[in-house]
């Protein structure tokens, strides 16, 4: 039995019309003789109007009811999938996280998977049955229904291929693929064959939005590739590799990432000394803020350190309020900057080739455009830069770098 | 621990302020020390929406699924119950069916409550919780999801009563209880302040889409009182109980029911000979097209018979279809009339009182209108008429008999 297993997300699946079109992947997958195991999302907008409901009843939901809630975004996912695969004449059955054996701990809103059960699935795989799953979900120690967090439908299929033992998880999505550059700002960018999961992961940290990070490390973890591609054309889209098998290795710069989607975040005039920074992190870290781009500078002549960050614009009122906290008790300042963007370039061996962060420090003062922070690691340089630069910033590195067509 | 069973149908929580005021009634019945087991319905149109998306995928989904769909609707809406009561400052859990231990058999769009495991709520309710359970669904011996037909939320309200032992079963709902007629199009109309299990089969029978006719019987044979009142205001509604209790006992007629969503079938030129009713009739009962007033006119002198009965509109095609064959194998005609209106008397002892019938025919007599179809039993006694006379007859007749306000 040669297992396939295929991840829908909620653009794929937003409307009956959408369905159907990606049940015929499935039909067609299961007619070239595979076993066919498919993960659906919650289809369109469903799981952020059903969070605004919550957020109608009750100012703060209490976790476990918010899971009962969403969850049925996925369950209204699986089983119109079905539908429309039974409509195209193929037997199939729907299972929600639960029926489909996937154990999650009770973390609610942001659970881990624990086990995956694959006894029922096989069981149906092995009657002919397309099998539908539920992404996003699983079943408690207590009986509850937990979900996996923001992008958890790719870390259902992930884990899926992995207890199914099947060797690739393809990821259909509206993008054809991984590029070198957001196409919708840069007209010359190039789909990329493929890539690897370290770059990945730095693109996802970079504001990229192909997959959910948490995913990425598990495929790697457990050694299975994975293909991203366009549920609505049948081209091969991007796949996934261990850096051995990375096609583009020998690229300095593999692609760049835009993220208008950040803001910054200052504390100034901080005492210097020993375990400062950990407290105001830690106040960050305790409330689940997710932080990008620490710095800290070099102690002035007065005795105060300058920290600044990067945070979700989401998490920006919440961020303020924690460090407002820290703020009076250090005597320092806290200001928001909302309107930068994170400009940020992946690839490899940037250590080695001090070159490449020169490149765009030259592009970016060339294009007289201000640098506010500067972050540099072996695989990402990111700088932040005025949002109103930032879609004329990343044209010009995409020249710079030569990442376009070939 | 005193058990407080109430039940909220969609009207009911059809909008997160509904929802809230909805939430302070358990929330009341919780501060006055009682044990609160709620039932809720899918909030407003959610199972017909659901029902509408499905069949935009499949003309005939299977029913596994269709199960598997629309049972998310009673989740969304213990999820956003619980959330309100909790938002009211009290501790609440919300239950789907199977986390409830409600165990259904496999017929599916359809099924029965085969038993209830009531471990699980008991064992929130001594921790102090409102339970909110899943109305409608319960779980199959497969660990599928099995839904218990139109109405079935108020079935699991009826069995929840009788498996948690508690005595009352509070139905609330958008009208204040059961009226005499309705009130709508009678202004006279007046508050029964109880009725018999029997008349309200009837008056289920006659189109009064009070509570669903299967909770009933199991109501009846379980000794459960049930207490049918307004979601939206304080006042006692309607309590339906046994006959030795029902405090209206000696009125003739209690109540009257207008329908208009029946349509009259005709199959004329039947011939007159053994099984051939059975053979026209089992002909529905193989599609499960519901019927009333079956009628079966004296043979005439050329030896054929015509029967007559009354089926839901939305049944009218199936209807036809379906006695077409068996009119083309018998020579018969089949005819539909589709602007017909049954009009009912309920109440007891018409038997030994045949001016209860007299009146009705005396009444619609006087007001010149003409009776299709006559059929009376002992607890009823429904007259088929013009549609464009059904409110008139039902205000004539609810005079008649002297059923208005006191």
């Amino acid at each position: 039995m040669k297992i396939a297993v295929m991840k829908f997300g909620g653009t794929s699946v937003s409307d009956p019309e959408k369905i159907q079109r990606a049940a015929q992947r499935a039909v067609a997958a299961r007619r070239k003789g595979l076993s066919v195991v498919v993960v659906v999302s919650a289809p369109g907008e469903m799981t952020d109007e059903l969070l605004a409901l919550a957020h109608r009843l009750s100012p703060k939901p209490k976790e476990r009811e918010l899971d009962q809630l969403i969850s049925t975004g996925e369950q209204v996912g699986i089983a119109l999938f079905a539908m429309a695969c039974q409509s195209q004449g193929t037997d199939t059955i729907s299972l929600t996280g639960a029926q489909a054996g996937i154990e999650a701990d009770g973390r609610h809103t942001h659970a881990y998977i624990v086990r995956i059960r694959p006894g029922k699935m096989l069981a149906e795989l092995k009657k002919g049955k397309i099998v539908v799953v539920a992404g996003f979900q699983g079943r408690t120690p207590r009986n509850d229904v937990a979900t996996l967090g923001r992008g958890g439908s790719d870390l259902s299929a992930v884990a899926l291929t992995s207890a199914l033992k099947a060797k690739v998880c393809e990821i259909f999505t509206d993008v054809k693929g991984v590029y070198t550059a957001d196409p919708r700002i840069v007209s010359g960018a190039r789909k990329l064959k493929g890539i690897s999961f370290e770059e990945m992961l730095e693109l996802a940290g970079a504001g990229a939005e192909v997959m959910q990070a948490r995913s990425l490390e598990v495929a790697e973890r457990h050694g299975i590739a994975i293909h991203v591609r366009s549920a609505f054309h049948p081209k091969a889209g991007t796949w996934i590799v261990p850096k051995e098998k990375n096609m583009l290795e020998k690229a300095m710069v593999s692609a760049l990432a835009l993220d208008k989607n950040e803001v910054r975040v200052s504390i100034t005039d901080v005492p210097d000394r020993p375990g400062v920074a950990a407290e105001i992190l830690s106040m960050l870290a305790a409330q689940d803020i997710p932080v990008d781009m620490i710095i800290q500078s070099a102690p002035s002549r007065e005795g105060v350190n300058h920290i600044s960050l990067m945070t979700p614009r989401a998490f920006a009122p919440k961020a303020q309020a924690a460090l407002a906290q820290a703020a009076r008790r250090l005597k320092a300042r806290v200001d928001v900057h909302e309107h930068v963007a994170k400009i940020s370039a992946v690839g490899t061996g940037f250590r080695h080739h001090p070159w490449v962060a020169a490149r765009m420090f030259e592009t970016l003062a060339k294009h007289k455009i201000n640098i506010h922070m500067i972050v540099a690691s072996d695989l990402r340089i990111s700088c932040v830069v005025d949002l109103r630069h930032g879609e004329a910033a990343l044209r010009a590195l995409h020249k710079a770098y030569g990442l376009g067509k070939k």
